[in-house]
């Protein structure tokens, strides 16, 4: 049977494909500390349980395609404490962040169309991408560098007659990076000069830990009709199980368009979307809470990261994640040698490998993402455990 | 700013449409019967919320990509009591039907692609087509034939070089036909023949009224590399809302390729998840409970549209739908009508009107759609309305 080209063009997620190694490994007794995936370890707020536990409806009905009033009023709440006024037809509830990036790149892209998204990147990107008919033409970065991509002549040199768009997440994954201001700026400069829309995934908002506001696209009024946000709950409660998130966007065209995709797949689960409304009402309080926490790790992770010899990263400032250039020769190679041949106390931990965050073949080889969603004690064993399997392996491969 | 062709091609739900004018009525207080959307009323079992408030996990976290293992198993063990054996790897957990389908079309079909579709078929059919880049080559059946299609001249001279899948409800909505067993085997054969996917719908299985148990495509050994069923227990367990649906093939190939847009998309929601394999424990009393209950309600409404002067329609077999010709202009005029003018006892109903359900410009426009999902008193009532406005409206426009 033949199967499309465009899915035949992507690829499993990098992330996961060393679960069969760490299944085995787990089969013999080994402890492994997962730093490979961006799963939070925080308590889900009980407002979401409560408000489940309440549903009291006997027929669990299809929800309204654009989402539930409800939720649609506690995002737009959240919106005005950060002093961004959206309107109700402004926000499309979706499954997850994910469903929000999926819809909007088949409303603008075709076959033959092109993005541009400073690599490394989330490598779903490359799928939706892909499914939508398009191509991700990559910005590079270095990691010397510390990833920084907002530099015009680098985004100006990607563009070409079929761009369509700019995306990029900020905070970001994987990189950690956090736009400042003029960087920001400079990207909605860019998209009004090129007619382009300007995508951004800020499902990391709250997790930035300079002390600063986190600046989102959707402050700026001048690209309000290409500006379109990419938002979630997953990530901001400790919520990725309920799959909900937020096409963001005062582009009423489309959202339109938008909405008929929404209406095909009917709604958004509706028990999901009621738990989720409750979340919005924890507060700033839970957020300093939380932050705090993820700065503690941050600060753990990137301290015991810097004193490894031969590592080159940098502060991540948002996000929890860090990317980080290792001393080795093959991040993938050495996951697999990880979980299979090293052991330190019958423990060992996974990462994930950077040559999936890259569109460029080749790039990214020796590096790695490491996500910092463990308790404090763990990251501290873990990172441990990174620096003696680095040593290891350096001997091994002299 | 410019968007895509495919989503240019594309249209809103021409289910949906009227709610504006829905709207106005209710505000003047007028009541309404709808008969224009499949949400049934009957209430979803008990099962499905015992499990959503005995979940105790301090995290919602993302579940895995291909779905819980504990609904998975309760599917495999819902086939095995049709007698139709599958593996873990041949079910796929989506977000609802909708997103199997989505799935399934973006792995098969490209730019220029086609698939063959019965016409009258579900809109969103041809949204899912479209926005995977292809299009639908209907084939057209008649209200006079009850709407038959399993015809092999009428199939085959729909299929070309670009064919690549033929897509069928089963029980069929909007028609409400059944499909026998040799229609079904035929479909099959042509499906070998020519070397196409077979895209089976069964979402409305249990809904059939002729004691029959239904034939699925998952019954053939011989197309189990081209079979591909949509499932989802909107229907079946009155769950609308969980949005939990699968997609079921034997063929690993294309279950791998669905699994790169499945980790992309991460999870589906996983409460949902944990009480849809709780719904499957209800049994087989519990449908033959509810078919009964939906056999009545069919037996009044055909009896009821049957008597109505001019209308042509043939018994619907299964689903919940049933589709006829109406002794009138336009069906979306007429609709527009009955919620603007027409009023009896301050009470008016709605419908679906056939033209949407149409791929053929011009076809469908003197039928409706009607979905029998209301309590038997109000189901009668609703179809005295009808034949009442149709009465009334044939002396306004003779």
């Amino acid at each position: 049977m033949r199967f499309s080209k465009k899915v035949q063009e992507c690829s499993l997620s990098p992330i996961r494909k060393f679960y069969p190694y760490a299944e085995e490994a787990k089969r013999q007794g080994k402890r492994i500390y997962h730093l490979n995936i961006g799963q939070p370890d925080v308590e889900t707020p009980r407002a979401f349980f409560d408000a489940v536990q309440n549903f009291a409806q006997p027929v669990l009905a299809y929800a309204p395609s654009p989402g539930l009033p409800v939720l649609i009023e506690a995002v737009i709440q959240y919106y005005e404490q950060l002093g961004i006024h959206y309107e109700p037809g402004d926000v499309t509830v979706t499954t997850g962040g994910s469903e929000a990036l999926s819809i909007a790149l088949n409303c603008i892209l075709d076959d033959g169309d092109e993005i541009i998204v400073p690599e490394p990147f989330y490598p779903n990107y490359n799928t939706f991408a892909r499914i939508a008919g398009a191509h991700i033409r990559p910005v590079e970065t270095r990691p010397e560098e510390g990833y920084r991509f907002a530099i015009r002549e680098k985004i100006e040199a990607a563009i070409n007659a079929n761009t369509r768009a700019i995306l990029f997440s900020n905070p970001g994954n994987p990189t950690g990076t956090v736009l400042d201001e003029s960087e920001l700026r400079l990207l909605a400069d860019i998209a009004k000069e090129h007619d382009l829309f300007l995508i951004g995934d800020e499902v990391y908002r709250e997790f930035v830990y300079g002390g600063e506001q986190l600046t989102s696209i959707g402050q700026y009024g001048d690209i309000a009709e290409r500006a379109i946000i990419i938002d979630s709950v997953s990530k901001r409660f400790s919520a990725c199980g309920a799959r909900i998130g937020m096409l963001i966007t005062r582009n009423k065209e489309l959202q339109q368009h938008a909405m008929k995709i929404c209406q095909a797949r009917l709604s958004v689960a509706t028990l999901d979307q009621i738990a989720s409304a409750a979340l919005y009402s924890a507060g700033s309080g839970y957020f300093d809470t939380v932050r705090a926490e993820y700065r503690q790790r941050r600060d753990t992770i990137y301290q015991k990261l810097s004193v490894i010899p031969g590592v080159i990263c940098s502060e991540p400032k948002g996000a929890f994640y860090v990317m980080a250039k290792l001393p080795i020769d093959d991040a993938e190679k050495f996951q697999t040698w990880m979980l299979q041949e090293f052991s330190d106390g019958n423990e060992t931990i996974m990462l994930a490998p950077g040559a999936g965050f890259y569109a460029t073949p080749g790039r990214g080889r020796d590096e790695v993402r490491l996500a910092y969603v463990l308790k404090q004690s763990d990251l501290e064993r873990a990172m441990d455990l990174l620096a003696l399997g680095i040593h290891e392996y350096r001997n091994l491969n002299r």
